[in-house]
């Protein structure tokens, strides 16, 4: 299929129509305006318009969009209707949070394996995958087509492990810990770093209890 | 103290700021040049002379930044020196997580309660601080001066929930609820979508597996 090149803007806000999308389905929602969806999402309906026009004609002057057909067509431009296999690395809180995501399989993340440092971790099971010890990781990366590892341990490990990782075939890294991992340019990486999503919350908040002690 | 508007763009930026100089300051490291710091965090010496002219000389020509210094001001800027009463509502394992989380208090955040709605969850204590049952929420809430709460609760609660504490006092929400939150404008909302940077995963690693197919 001949797909034009989208803008990485464009792609950032897709996940949220999905979400708007899915929302609207569960609710029996068949179709709607960019208006109506304008005012749900607190966009303007040009910037929607412009968005879902990248895909194609999706919606139809005077009846609106076709919810679930948008919402399966934004799914597999997000290659949501593909499957990747993903492992976790740390299975502490974070990492047994994001095992027992149920989201995960709907969306075609097959998880594979979890792996920890935690000796009296081996062999318990989450969403009956067993916990591995580190040392069996890198066999089974190249045993087991792994696409995908999200890493939630300390950035100590974090840029050893993640190089390993890529070094035998892992595309993509999901990764949660302290610090930028350095890597190779075609490497996908997708941080999550809680602590500076923290401190933008810390500056915000201070500077509105600044704001209202001034009044 | 006169303190000129600062734009979200470079707000967003200072964390990582944050972050390097933390790293620098860890590893013995006294002073750096715009050119060496630039190197390791991958951004311009430009951009980081820009970014950080915006808080005054903190560099001087030949000499490079005084990292302590730095990483001092930065923090006061991301007010990091200040107390922030926090709780968490919703403690399975992202809860846990984040209640366990070490660097909050050294930024400044003070865990002061964790609420779900698990019965057997009652009293049971996560670093020393019990979890209690959400019917308790609204007067804690009025009584301890919270200023933000971390949302790890069901979308089909965060809404309501997240209404009722900004009612009774609460200035931020730390949203994990894979939803938007329909608040008053002028209350803080740091969202962090777990599953749409799952699918902008996706979307990369689906489209790295076309190019690389078509090779």
């Amino acid at each position: 299929m001949e797909r034009k090149e989208i803008s990485q803007a464009v792609i950032g806000r897709l996940p949220r129509y999905y979400r708007y999308l899915g929302e609207l389905m569960e609710g029996g929602v068949e179709r709607i305006s960019s208006n109506d969806l304008s005012k749900r999402m607190r966009v303007t309906a040009s910037q929607i318009r412009q968005d879902l026009n990248n895909f194609g004609g999706f919606g139809q002057q005077g009846y609106g969009y076709n919810v679930k057909y948008l919402y399966t067509e934004i799914g597999k431009i997000l290659g949501l209707d593909k499957n990747h296999n993903i492992i976790i690395i740390g299975v502490g809180n974070l990492g047994q949070a994001l095992a027992n995501y149920a989201a995960f399989e709907s969306r075609g993340f097959i998880l594979k394996g979890l792996f920890d440092v935690n000796p009296r971790l081996e062999g318990v099971a989450v969403r009956g995958v067993p916990i591995r010890m580190m040392d069996e990781l890198k066999d089974f990366v190249i045993n087991n087509d792994i696409e995908i590892a999200a890493l939630t341990i300390p950035k100590s490990k974090a840029i050893e492990v993640a190089a390993m990782l890529v070094e035998n075939g892992v595309k993509a890294i999901w990764n949660f810990a302290h610090t930028d991992l350095s890597l190779p340019e075609d490497v996908i990486v997708e941080n999550v770093h809680l602590s500076e999503s923290l401190m933008k919350l810390s500056y915000n908040v201070t500077r509105y209890r600044e704001e209202h002690e001034e009044e």
